[in-house]
């Protein structure tokens, strides 16, 4: 099974996104989707008037926030991408964390910082992904949960896509593919041919105290890296490239 | 089986929602819950400064406001009736037409009127629905549809009701329930005592005619009569008390 996380630079661009689209549309193997909300949902803040509100650095999900997430992720971008899926014969089905109970996830209260809606995953119902899969359905996730008492909550979509590819390997083989802007995790930052094309857990520790890698992709390597201690076989760090040619350049996470 | 269709004023009231869903959550037949947007997508169309156009007296659907839709239907309404039924342990799923490819559109294009991004039903892929239905879930439909080669459409929810009502009759009895915010079909409109408890269709002809019935209901009803003509069971037109006390008034529709 592949588990493809695409980012904002995929959703925020039409002609990319259809390319990527049909691209995963011819994956063989079961196939699952998940993808944020890119730009759209800051561009929809600012003409509805919603600050976007920040504290200790952090973005703030307020009760407006989450309703342009919804509008968004759930409804924009997740239903623009199943009808693309299925004019590409590809059966797919929209979910969000609520819809079948797929996602349980806790809201994140700290201490110091309330950070809204924001909730972190208690339980993937790895079960139902299966059942639906089973029935031919590639199911596309936007980055929404839900706490079992009536509340969607906002999610980090590299953190579900981690946490769904945990869930499946129960099942079956994972392979996790994490597609941004970049081919692969690169050594300098501004050099695209510096891609690291192994990266061990030892390696990363390396490159974090060096401080070649990038504050933004700590934690998306360290999801990379939980993901492999906790049964995905294989996890992928690169561009849309990668599904044009697999031998091409992308970062491959090894523990 | 019972399908039941709320309409904007049920959609547009947070405690009077709460109270439908817990209603529906506790119907212990297999259940099916189509929803409109009410008036949330008016109202982010005029946040946003999308014009709603007219033309020969009906609404047109453009780019701009089907982006609305998709955002306020299958999104905002759609998951957070979706969140709340799970916590009233309905375990529910939110669908759009293209969501498993379950309903099929054609774009309306009328030779003196175009319509936008409409579409009228073509396919209601019941089996899918009997699949979610068999593995226990309530799926709730927002008013949206899709063409098969990758454009979303808006479509009628009475009409959605409708379709799936008539599709699911090929598996089951089907009783289809419009919940709107009058008790039933009234003989004079603005007496809520006149409720017509019973009507066929030589009476509909008749009130039609000497012009007691208002022009809001007719498309409404046209739907309820189509439906008992293509197997449906049974159906009634009725407000949310029709759940309290299945003795109340409501308006039954027979051939």
């Amino acid at each position: 099974m592949k588990i493809v996380k695409i980012g904002g630079n995929i959703v925020d661009n039409a002609d990319l996104l259809q390319e990527f689209l049909t691209a995963f549309s011819k994956i063989e193997e079961d196939k699952i989707l998940i993808h944020g909300g890119g730009k759209i949902a800051t561009e929809y803040s600012e003409k509805l008037g919603i600050k976007v509100e920040m504290l200790k650095g952090r973005r703030i999900t307020s009760k407006e926030s989450l309703d342009v997430a919804l509008m968004t992720y759930a409804g924009l971008v997740n239903k623009k991408i199943v009808a693309s899926l299925q004019s590409l014969n590809c059966n797919s089905l929209g979910l969000s964390g609520a819809d079948g109970n797929v996602i349980i996830a806790e809201r994140r209260i700290v201490k110091d910082v309330d950070y809204g809606y924001v909730g972190d995953i208690e339980k993937v119902n790895s079960q139902f992904i299966k059942t639906l899969i089973d029935l031919g359905l590639s199911p596309i996730f936007c980055a929404l949960t839900h706490d079992g008492n009536g509340q969607m909550l906002n999610t980090n979509a590299d953190s579900i896509a981690s946490s769904i590819a945990t869930a499946m390997s129960e099942h079956c083989d994972v392979e996790l593919i994490y597609i941004f802007e970049k081919p692969g995790v690169l050594s300098k930052i501004n050099d695209s041919n510096s891609v690291i094309q192994n990266m061990d857990y030892k390696s990363y520790q390396n490159l974090k105290a060096d401080g070649s890698i990038h504050d933004g992709m700590l934690p998306k390597l360290d999801n990379c890296f939980n993901s492999l201690n906790n049964g995905v076989a294989k996890v992928v760090i690169s561009n849309i490239d990668y599904f044009k040619d697999n031998s091409k350049v992308h970062t491959q996470i090894n523990l």
